[in-house]
């Protein structure tokens, strides 16, 4: 049967070290995991205990843009985190963050027009871009930059777009205001869509993150409840866009996706309410950074951006080898610790880097690090 | 800010109807429900309380085909209800029919290529393929085809890729085996994709529907949870492709969606063994149906393909209006009946044509039909 050019994805490298992890551990090993990009918490109890009396009711679809209390809640949120007064209008509840970039790509590029990335970034922009038809465009960043896209790319790479993401996966690092708005200012000056991942926001350490929608309303702003609300399996997220794109969002999302799901939309409301355990899952993740930071430099793995926020640290170890891929496959072997190489992140240079995840429970992190402390001290 | 082209989607005809009949409501009136295309019931309740012990474990992402036991259950499915033998791996859990749609659409065309639809139909194909950059093109068909496209349409049209739904949305007809294979071989020999849209098995009457997997393994099947199933607003649905696609529907889905809803997942599975609950919303869907046929006829509105399954009927009332939009609209004011001009499933023809939904209770059918009645007598 025929098939498409642009369905032709390149595969996840992790989902290698994945399926070398999962034989490991049913062959008896005991494996650390700082592959997994996801939470090991669920979502908040408190909220899964208000969803059960929610399952009484049919829920049945929702309206296009989401349940109404749901978007003033989130709307809510803004003021609350970021001092911004925002039109409960302009929130659309999403299909994960993914069903947000879906609709965001739809909404505001043509067949084939040019979106940037600064890699390394989180793979799926580029296959999903190319899965609907658009042209990703890889910026290649430096650890001086922080890993993040600077203006004058812009205009010199001919985008119609840029994705930026602050906190970054696989990095952890942050821009700042003065960096989001020199960003705007030059999409806005190009005629090019300013696309902000907020997914990590909540999930960060030293400074507070700074949402794109605190210099402009030129922008679309992706967020989740994957991250911060520990909520990955529930597919709910939300997107703020300009006022004069609301009507198009929303027809796009009534027929791209009928509505995101119910359930999913009733207990991120409950989550909301619930910051107690939510920090509590933040200050472990908190705990973690400190032990990876200077665990990893203990270790020798010292070429790395101190991450601002999420859960990872993407580490040069070029010291070591040419071959990240080959490399995390002996630190599983000898370690029994999964890690990611950066090809994911960066075809062209991750051959050089690998991403540790700090996800997962603090005694796990700190098994892990042994374990990493004792492979690097044999690599000697 | 910038937009784009593409994701100029035309506007629900029905929401204006809903919005109406929501500002009756407000205002005091009692209007009964025939536009709306889901069930008035949940998910079946013993499925509901099996959920509410999953709700302990994490529920974080799913591997992106779905849920091992999900898949498997489903390919069971086609052995007890068709007779074939699937292959569980064939099946790829989605985020309802849409998401599956979204999947189908990237993995089999290219920008710009050419996909027909036999209209009247389901209006949001047609904006999709537009939101993903691909060409819908409307073939009209007629009442003495059933509504049916035909296997010439195929290459008439210069097609890459044929939707058909049985049974179908607005209508309720059904294909049976030979033209099923009629038209999966007339995509074959243009090298076009057949996509068999199987979302309202379960909900028919008379006879029993033919999957395109019981004629072809060429095809792209794509199923739901939301009608039979009763699991609307769960957003999980499936789809079975070739075996030489799994690989690269699973690349897309794991970067598109990452997965499915996980508790939808579950719950589906739960559902799949509550075939009592099941059967008897299917035998209220087959009450409704005779009271449709029946009543509407008998109030003079006797242009109609009699369904075979879904819970639509879709009537030429070209005798009585040429503005259907403001036909529905005299039958809300004066009837106080919530109907769906023919407009959003075929824009050239549907000016003389409304959609009647029974999927409600067999008493508002009861209701609904009795003030039709009335409201058609006063037209004479």
């Amino acid at each position: 049967m025929r098939h498409s050019q642009r369905g032709e994805v390149d595969p996840f490298i992790v989902m290698d070290v994945m399926e070398a992890a999962r034989k490991a551990e049913a062959a008896g090993r005991h494996i650390i995991h700082m592959e997994v990009g996801q939470p090991s918490t669920g979502a908040p109890a408190q909220a899964r205990a208000k969803l059960i009396a929610d399952l009484d009711d049919p829920l049945g679809y929702t309206v296009g843009l989401g349940l109404p209390a749901l978007r003033a809640r989130i709307a809510q949120h803004y003021g609350d985190w970021y001092g911004v007064d925002l039109d409960p209008a302009r929130v659309v509840v999403t299909s994960g963050a993914s069903g947000a970039f879906l609709l965001a790509f739809s909404a505001l590029f043509d067949n084939g027009e040019r979106v940037g990335l600064g890699t390394p970034c989180y793979p799926s922009y580029r296959q999903i871009l190319r899965a609907v038809g658009l042209t990703p465009v890889d910026i290649p960043t430096t650890l001086a930059q922080r890993f993040q896209p600077q203006p004058a790319h812009v205009a010199d790479y001919d985008l119609a777009g840029l994705i930026v993401a602050s906190p970054a996966n696989p990095t952890g690092t942050m821009l700042d205001a003065p960096a989001i708005k020199a960003l705007s200012d030059a999409c806005n000056a190009a005629g090019a869509a300013f696309i902000s991942d907020e997914i990590y926001h909540g999930i960060d350490y030293d400074i507070a993150p700074v949402s794109a929608l605190q210099v402009t309303c030129d922008t679309y702003v992706v967020n989740s409840f994957s991250k911060y609300f520990s909520m990955t399996g529930w597919r709910v997220g939300w997107m703020v866009v300009p006022d004069d794109h609301v009507r198009r969002v929303e027809r796009l999302a009534q027929n791209m996706f009928i509505c995101a799901p119910h359930a999913a939309q009733r207990l991120a409301l409950h989550a909301m309410d619930c910051p107690a355990e939510l920090e509590q899952n933040k200050a472990a993740y908190a705990a973690n950074r400190t032990l990876m930071i200077d665990g990893l430099r203990a270790a020798g793995l010292t070429r790395f951006a101190p991450p601002d926020g999420a859960f990872y640290i993407y580490v040069d170890v070029s010291d070591y080898t040419d071959d990240a891929r080959a490399f995390a496959a002996q630190i599983l072997e000898q370690a029994g610790v999964a890690v990611t190489p950066g090809l994911d992140f960066d075809a062209a240079r991750g051959h050089r880097w690998l991403r540790f995840s700090y996800a997962r429970s603090t005694d796990d992190i700190r098994e892990g690090l042994d374990r990493i402390a004792q492979f690097m001290q044999a690599q000697k």
